[in-house]
């Protein structure tokens, strides 16, 4: 290892305040807002009654350095790690995508923006967190994505699993794909959301777990792209955080192959190959992937983005600079200056960045 | 176009005689066995008193030409297309896989397998049919498993999404790995069985339930890799047909990242990391993907064959020069005849290729 490389990351996590919702809600909704409690050396998560999860102690606190928490401590970990911005996705938010009572998911997504564009993105522009919006009612989405771009935020959070009952290649949606095209805000959908990722039990249970919260990202391509909603709205860019990336041009194969050979059942009919559509308007991150290199230089994919996933386990915190040589290092350093920030700058406008 | 390119195919399928088992079987199983009745324009499979499918009789007639139930004409046909050596699997006997009663699987198994022994492989060497075992009960899939070998077959065929209660990391399975490895047979999970292929509705429905079938083959290879039946078998190997190729770096990379970030949490460990075992031990197979060279050539992954999946729509017939001209024209021989050989050759004895 020798200098430092600068990536920006777009996929990172900020731990928000336990108390958020206890602040900002009348007392009726803010005892059925996220929760935790711990005892038995276990963190149990509650929300609106329910057990969303419990993790041992030790898990939940490795994933806590001060800077989750403190906003500038954060910033110092960026500098010590070399990352420059960052794509930041809430922590205890996300589980608003596990509610089922509307209001409860509208009032709880609301007091969070208020908190973020407040309390976390006022503190540095290299901050571009993604707003919340239920996912219960798209009309409450609608409403809630042109307040969060109002409030500054370039991007809205939504879970990989959608409702129960809403399928993202249902018309439902519509409104909220128009939405976002018409406001220019990115759909960061982000995996592991919207239904317990924990579906195996068993021998290899934690990693088969870990590999199953991607396949919801794919679905989320591919019911995107089969129902002609990024085909009507050629303007919209998704982003599966934190699935990886290579698989992307595997999934346009199987796209195009089944729209070509099966034509005879396709409704509706695109404008363009599904694989174009893919390679133009989805957007991917990954943190480890030795894939992530050679899919961006021989197939083809340049929608590709670094991202810390800090600070998570499965991120790169505290040895981002040790992953990002192991990555980059002999790399043209187009494909890198693509991968580390190119990519990313497409998406969002990020302040220029200080030369190191 | 120019000269004809020869390839070998990983991936095709036979049309069974309709009556093979009620020629073979008593009546009280027989008339439980897969069959099929045309009216309506529909074609219904019925599996044991139970709808399995309902297609347009269009639909099923463009997949049956006269190659798919008479051996001479599909050799024919082969010399006619192009394609030296093929793996063929089961059309009516893949039902066998949507049985719930053990006996009645084991029987069909059996009688496919001698029907097929007897009318079919026999016809040529060219043809590598795998053989069926019952997936409902271990000791028989086992004790079909050796007969099967005995009667020359080279693989045997299983379901991608195996019977309920059944995961493929669970310890019953542990007979059929080490019986499969000790007879140097390998195991082909063929796509799209096991269980309905239809789950989703609505706009881009036949897109996106043609794309859900590649989700079981990445849970086989998650599960028998995370549970470490391939690492307890290093000579075991794998195929997953006709789900693409391009889609296993990404798994690798993915099965890497959380075998090694959530460490904690994992049982069993493994001698070797995830990704050495599936590059060394998974097989699959594709048709048209783009992504199939490059996942070679960049990705260092070359258990990659291409296939047919003659006779169906998915597949290349009566188009399959046109389609091998597209993948490699231009692309390096080595790499060419990789994909089109000699990974199938690593798996299988084939017939040395008459030259053109």
């Amino acid at each position: 290892m020798t200098d430092k490389i600068w990536a920006s990351s777009a996929d990172s996590h900020v731990l928000e305040p336990l108390d958020l919702w206890k602040r900002a809600l009348p007392a009726a909704l803010a005892e059925r807002a996220p929760w935790t409690v711990r005892d038995d050396n276990r963190e149990t998560v509650y929300v609106d009654g329910q057990v969303m999860r419990r993790d041992p102690i030790s898990f939940s606190d490795a994933m806590r350095p001060p800077g989750a928490e403190d906003v500038s401590a954060r910033l110092q970990d960026l500098d010590e790690q070399g990352v420059w911005a960052e794509v930041v996705f809430p922590s205890r938010g996300l589980w608003i995508s596990n509610m089922s009572d509307a209001e409860l998911s509208r009032e709880c997504a609301r007091a969070w923006n208020d908190w973020c564009a407040a309390d976390f993105a006022s503190a540095s522009a290299r901050l571009l967190p993604s707003a919340i919006v239920s996912a219960l009612d798209v009309a409450d989405a609608v409403s809630e994505l042109g307040r969060a771009k109002e409030l500054g935020f370039q991007h809205v959070y939504l879970p990989t699993t959608p409702p129960a009952g809403m399928p993202y290649n249902n018309e439902i949606w519509e409104p909220l794909w128009a939405a976002a095209a018409e406001a220019g805000m990115a759909l960061s959908f982000h995996v592991g959301t919207g239904a317990s990722p924990v579906v195996a039990r068993g021998p290899g249970g934690a990693v088969i777990n870990y590999v199953e919260t991607t396949m919801p990202g794919q679905r989320v391509v591919t019911h995107l792209v089969a129902s002609g909603a990024l085909d009507r709205h050629p303007d919209l860019r998704i982003v599966i955080a934190e699935g990886g990336c290579s698989w992307i041009p595997a999934l346009a194969d199987r796209m195009d192959e089944g729209y070509r050979q099966h034509d005879m059942f396709v409704r509706p009919k695109l404008s363009r190959l599904p694989s174009e559509i893919i390679f133009r308007q989805v957007y991917t991150s990954f943190q480890h992937d030795r894939s992530a290199v050679p899919t961006v230089e021989a197939l083809g994919y340049d929608k590709v983005m670094w991202g810390s996933d800090y600070p998570h386990l499965e991120g790169t915190f505290p040895n981002t600079q040790k992953v990002l040589h192991e990555l980059f290092d002999g790399v043209d350093q187009a494909v890198i200056d693509r991968i580390t920030e190119g990519t990313m700058r497409e998406l969002f406008d990020l302040p220029e960045r200080i030369p190191a």
